[in-house]
């Protein structure tokens, strides 16, 4: 195989948080995120995000930081609210069902939750006690199929959550990716003004691992028992506050994604210049083209990506992602292939 | 502070596992659990405890292996029985609770669970559906206050387990050390062989992490539904075949953990020497030494340690913990440190 | 008020049964459904479905009972399909989720599930552990909206769940309707023997409440006690024996619900006399008529019904339900009303 | 047989209740607790109580009154505290760990809980996220054995709960008998004054079902949704409304519990008459006498009464249970069995 585009979590670390993993590795601490790498971390998290009081837990994987977050905040008969293709609807098993919470949806054409979109889950619910009571809504920047939300889409969505008692969280799994896309207008500090919690995702933007839960205080009180309950407060703490620490000092965090954006435009303009399309306007590491069967066979010879949806007649949609760690030679090499399978497949 | 004998994950991990991770760091995998350094890793396990069917699960943390086991194979109205000690029972928040399944404890001066002691607790149950059902033994070793158990108690309570339909689960958190024990005459294969499931932890024996749950195959059905249900199925499942592959390359694992011992005897020895007594009578890495309270107070103030217990008029018992990264150095400093303080005391 | 089509709940109980109720009233018996009339009941069913070692089990009411059976039956990470007007995906305040599990929908235009539009849910979750796994088909008969299952959809149903180890259940709430309508080509001895699981409906069919499931063998082991842990298993169980008992001597229970058909078809006959349409064609004591706005509004303040749902510029769908008690008289004197009025309306 | 002292649930209903339940039986009314007997039953017990911005919720049974009350006031890290031989933790089949909170117990000789007893487990559970959070204090009145609570001990301990943030919940199942038992100095009032929620029950004395379960109106946010969601919220719920109204309307409530107590005490008398000594001094419904086994087994033969526990050589303890329909003559038979039974055992 000549390289993967499988996804963004195919190597181990970046190199600078192997580093500080290796530079402290001796260093005793206290566990479960009570020692001083866990503390530094946190504060440079409130610092990048403008907001002194926030809560930040750093937990170990995805699924867990939103099966703890929502299982805690909701009450037992309190709904949250998703699109059809939410990661918690679709990929996490039913962890968020696991912990007795029903997860209402919403067709979208691109992922994203807008108020009107939203509006008519309320209409349906009302007050009745018969039916579940929606209380959160969950986003995810960028989403499931490579969109992404601009400020003034978030703004208007944070407003109708006010006025409507719902709670705004957005699942940063690859917010790195969202912050540096060339059309993202927003900041780290706006997600955080903007929403009632959000997580920045470690695994895939560079991180061994970890994701780090930022909440307001108000809805942080005794979060450490959910941390610990559902068994995600790590012994060795430490290792999350290191490498979070990393990221988060002179902006690697944005540099890392920055890089998977730039190498999946440069992917992006092969599909394009081969007059291939796509399932979304991605502009983020994930994208969707829409490939001949033929086509994407052979291509599976020698790269690996995955399968995401039949699309009938105009073929089958395929997942390629980029990261941190994808070289621009394997992108290049890549478009030669396409290039010339797309003209072998024209041709014949 | 000159050492810390708090717990045994003060430090990152044993310079091999540290290593191998580097050395793969850029290696493409696929991610959960599916990598070809998983596979290898599952495979060294089963050669170790000499079961080539057995399923292996490697999983991050402690808490959420005894979750996931134990919810996975209970049925809604089935319990567990603990000691009053146990880990589940006392430090997990719950956890277990929390996943719908009553904890049943019995009281035992030494952490120990035998026939005769869960004798009663399945009298008082019979198969009365007004209260739970008895259905599974959670037995933890090394136990929570560092003894262990013998092969003939093990043998002794597999054979009970299996005439009352009782799953028996060992929690190997400190299995490392268990096995490593001079007191000690089980094998791994003997913990294979006379238990349903149990886990090797890694975290507590020179891993960053990790947990490495062993299953029969007739309780395996699944599983990796369960895990990833839990939040437990790490994106980068990489990183835990590549330290478990590494731990049970030439004998790593009981390497470390014979370091362990062997510092925690010579910690002992010290404690003898004075005149101190214990909770219990621990050949392993945890020590629970009775202090007097000016001593304890004293030793505090160089030492990390935790508390224990009151012991009323013979003082406070504490908790000292050794590690496969205790220097022998920092034994025999502590051991001049303790004495000179006793003496002290004693001539006051 | 004139009369109350709400539902099929808006009075005590038949005489039948109330008699029955008050001749036993002092007679001592043990708790818990142990005692000879729930035998004597459970016996009856056994015989009518011609299943001599079905287990039955009497529970208050339908919401309880669908969330004992589907929690009881499913593991973790196992999920129920269901159409997304199901009863337990809608009405039931999300108790299926309050005990872990996912409910998956489909979109039906008659809230009738068939292999066609179930297979589709099997293929988008194949074996993917990052997906719940479909492991039991839900369905009501008659539907939450009117409609029924002939013998061979049923068949086809059974044959498929068989083939694709899917559990079927069949919520029978208004099971009388389904098994004494018109169209109906179904006997309750075909649903056991077509379903795994099923329950008939006593509150909605003449008894004061209570609901008896039926079970294959198979699915029982223990069952007592998830009834008791949820809470259903009812101190005076008698009270369910003497019921069920009651309706299943003589075919009372077949009289009742035979009722409550007829005056249905004399309802539905009521409104296509004036021309009115339908959001479902119902043989049963459900009925679905779609009004100008104006007319319902009139109609409300002599007859109490329920809104069903807005259908744009064709009206309002309203739901009419007729029961064991309703008169013949009421529903004459509906449908002079509602010629009336809708004669105004047309005459305006 | 002549007998049953079993239980106090062995009959249907007490004749007032049968009647107005025959009178109301064709009432047309809404469903779900929202009629007007049931609103009027709510205003009845708000007044008994003197509380009228009380929230009353009349639910079927009791073990479902506990979960839900339970399960929707704590958070999933909290923990209820009760006694060892509380009915939440022995006798309801693991309800409240079902819905994922743990049962902290302590050991008291008389099933009463006082701040004394209840202070080591804060104590010992401190703020650490480790373990649970004691949250809830449940209390039985009359107790599991029979005692019951004094003004001052439930005054004590309702200080204690508020002075240590901890809902004080009292199950009533047995408050007609508490109430008015010869020893006790509380009023229904009080009862409500000094705690935080409490339900009265009706399947004990006299109703054929239902408890009534009354919090503070801050406790009771939203509390129809999650009666709903156990399965609790009865479609017929006018026969709660109907069956409590009856109970309250002239002090029937009362009356049928002083009965129950009345039989008790000369049931007492004749054990004690014949020098049989007691687990606990009861002064209400439920007596448990200690009998040598012989007397016990003839007994058995003409007498139903429940095995309570073994008492080594003082023999076996039983419990005998009296209700608003034991007959006088019942009780006078009884006591002469039993003195011709023990003169013959002892004459032997």
């Amino acid at each position: 195989m000549k390289y993967s585009f499988r996804n963004d979590y195919s190597e181990g670390a970046c190199p600078e948080i192997l580093e500080a993993l290796i530079q402290t590795n001796l260093v005793q601490t206290s566990g479960y995120g009570t020692d001083e790498y866990c503390e530094r971390a946190r504060e440079a998290i409130r610092k990048e995000i403008g907001m002194p009081d926030a809560a930040v837990h750093m937990i170990p994987g995805g699924t867990q930081t939103n099966l703890i977050l929502i299982s805690s905040l909701l009450r037992p008969h309190e709904a949250v609210i998703g699109t059809t293709v939410s990661h918690i609807n679709v990929h996490e098993t039913g962890s968020v069902e696991a912990t007795g919470h029903k997860v209402l949806t919403v067709e979208t054409p691109d992922g994203i939750l807008t108020p009107e979109r939203i509006q008519p889950v309320l209409d349906a619910h009302g007050s009745n006690p018969h039916m579940v009571k929606p209380r959160m809504v969950y986003i995810s920047n960028t989403t499931e199929i490579g969109t992404l939300y601009k400020k003034a889409e978030l703004a208007a969505l944070s407003k109708f959550c006010k006025e409507h008692n719902l709670i705004l969280f957005l699942d940063g799994a690859r917010l790195g990716c969202a912050l540096t896309a060339k059309e993202n207008d927003l900041t780290m500090a706006d997600i955080a003004a903007l929403t009632d919690c959000f997580y920045i995702g470690g695994t895939k933007n560079g991180a061994l691992f970890g994701e780090a839960l930022v909440l307001r205080p108000e809805y942080a009180e005794d979060f450490t028992y959910f941390v610990k309950q559902k068994g995600a407060l790590f012994a060795k703490g430490r290792l999350l506050g290191i490498q979070f620490l990393t990221l988060f000092e002179n902006g690697l965090f944005y540099r890392l994604a920055a890089h998977a954006n730039e190498q999946a435009m440069r992917l992006k303009q092969a599909f394009v210049d081969c007059g291939v399309e796509f399932l979304t306007d991605s502009c983020t590491n994930q994208q969707f083209p829409i490939l001949a069967e033929s086509i994407a066979a052979k291509l599976e010879k020698e790269y690996a990506f995955e399968f995401q949806e039949d699309c009938g007649e105009r073929g089958v949609c395929v997942r390629f992602v980029t990261s941190w760690a994808t070289p621009a030679e394997a992108v290049e090499e890549f478009a030669k292939d396409l290039k010339r399978l797309i003209q072998e497949y024209r041709g014949a």
